[in-house]
């Protein structure tokens, strides 16, 4: 992957050995996670092979986000037609290489192999201080219930003919790395919301042992969404659509002002859309009354 | 992965979440590689389940072996066929559990994706001492060049119809994890030969900035490889098969004693197979006279 960053912080010895050696940052905790982006899957032939390569990257990077870690090193296993062109693969590289250079990480482990096909498995390591570390578990009754960004772009995005500024939403997510960080000392859990608000949200009540109200009319819709779509498929997309990559996260009333302030700084905007309860699950309410939602989430096996 | 230890070692937070939480080793450098076996590249209909699972984290793991690294935490990620029944998936991760049970390696990551090829890309974490690392570089002119092992055993057990002993070969490969960190305080460059000798010993030589002569009467050949294949073909094997497994390492003269005493405690089989000079590449001889190999390697891609 020519352009991208080989060396950097704590990298001892990057690509070109048997294996990578890192010194992890003194007194935090090391935080790791790996995802696949396949073609046919997770892109198409709509995707440009530099937008299939930040992708790959950018989808890892909103797992860390969520985890209000900072990344500092990615490993990436390229599967590829053999046919394809050396152009298109370096390409696919930049792409890769220009996410990695926005977030100041190293590529310090690659492998390539062949297969039917295109695909990318990325692993990438950060760090978090042990008391600043988010999961899923955490949050508690009361907390409110916040979302960054707005939802259901990416899900209308992957229409055919969907406007520029939708279909970017899917093809070159924004990890909120920034905004994970500063939320960190404050929220009780946070979880990204890449499998979709009803999904994640409901990962998120199973792991803290609670439950979820959200309302429909308080969802962040952008202006690019409502134009492209009657509400009733704008809240579907939002709820359910998947692809995302924004923040959910919890945060208990006192400590609201705080979170909100922090995001403001991260420039991000973040959306109150609900209350964690004593329940399970996640219960969607329109005008106070239960609205019924259709499908869950997003399954990128199904 | 039912089977595969979840937790272990410096876990503090395994699957389950955006991403794993884990706590290095003190004053440990942490050694990161990824590879990947597809279907029809690296495994084929002949490959049980259990061998594919086996494999996936035993070539990672190799890696590791040729940098003196003791190995703590896996990610895998799978991709396979919709059709594919949950049976057969099952019984590949057992593979790859039984393989992290035995190396007390903790799955800390995973991910699931459809794809037209099964293939399982899995990223190892591991740690090691600063002071006994070993690289790829630092080999010098009058070391002795060691193999684990026997050579050849993979390649002439990928051919249809091959006896067991040496089809287990190329399905199980034994990563060499004992070996490795018991020469790691001596040898001063070493690699893992999956690529076939003549290939990766010119890696090492590329590294190191030296070269290498080898004799070709000291390879170690099995004694399954020595009935299954005339004299030509077993060298032949041996210099540029690949899927050996096995490292390949230099040592200089006066460490030679406490490497072999090392390598005797670590109950892996070593030979000495030649000697690093101050020219580029390698050399092959025998009886004393240059001999001509052919294909120089084994690459997945090609």
């Amino acid at each position: 992957v020519r352009g991208a960053p080989k060396t950097g912080e704590g990298v001892k010895l990057g690509i070109g050995d048997d294996a990578a050696v890192l010194a992890p940052p003194r007194g935090e905790l090391l935080v790791a996670t790996v995802d696949a982006v396949v073609e046919g899957v997770h892109f198409d032939r709509r995707f440009t092979p530099a937008e299939i390569g930040w992708k790959a990257l950018a989808v890892n990077l909103s797992d860390l986000a969520a985890m209000g870690a900072r990344p500092l090193w990615a490993l990436c296993a390229l599967a590829a037609p053999r046919s394809t062109p050396p152009a298109r693969l370096a390409a696919i590289g930049a792409g890769l290489a220009r996410c990695a250079r926005r977030h100041q990480i190293a590529l310090v482990g690659g492998n390539v192999s062949a297969a039917r096909d295109l695909s990318l498995t990325v692993t990438v390591l950060g760090s978090a201080r042990a008391d600043e570390l988010l999961t899923r578990a955490g949050a508690r009754r009361g907390d409110a219930i916040l979302v960054s960004g707005t939802l259901g772009d990416a899900a209308l995005g992957r229409r055919p003919g969907a406007r520029a500024a939708l279909a970017r939403r899917q093809r070159q997510p924004i990890p909120r790395l920034e905004l994970g960080r500063a939320i960190a000392p404050y929220a009780s859990a946070a979880i990204d919301i890449s499998d979709g608000l009803l999904l994640d949200l409901g990962r998120l009540c199973d792991a803290s042992g609670v439950g979820a109200t959200i309302r429909l009319e308080s969802l962040p819709l952008s202006a690019a969404i409502r134009r492209a779509a009657p509400p009733r498929m704008c809240t579907g997309a939002a709820l359910s659509g998947g692809e995302d990559y924004e923040l959910c996260f919890t945060v208990a009333p006192r400590v609201l002002p705080a979170v909100l302030r922090a995001a403001r700084l991260a420039r991000c905007p973040v959306t109150d859309i609900g209350r964690i309860d004593a329940g399970k699950g996640v219960e969607v309410v329109q005008g106070g009354r239960p609205f019924r939602p259709g499908r869950a989430g997003h399954d990128h096996f199904d």
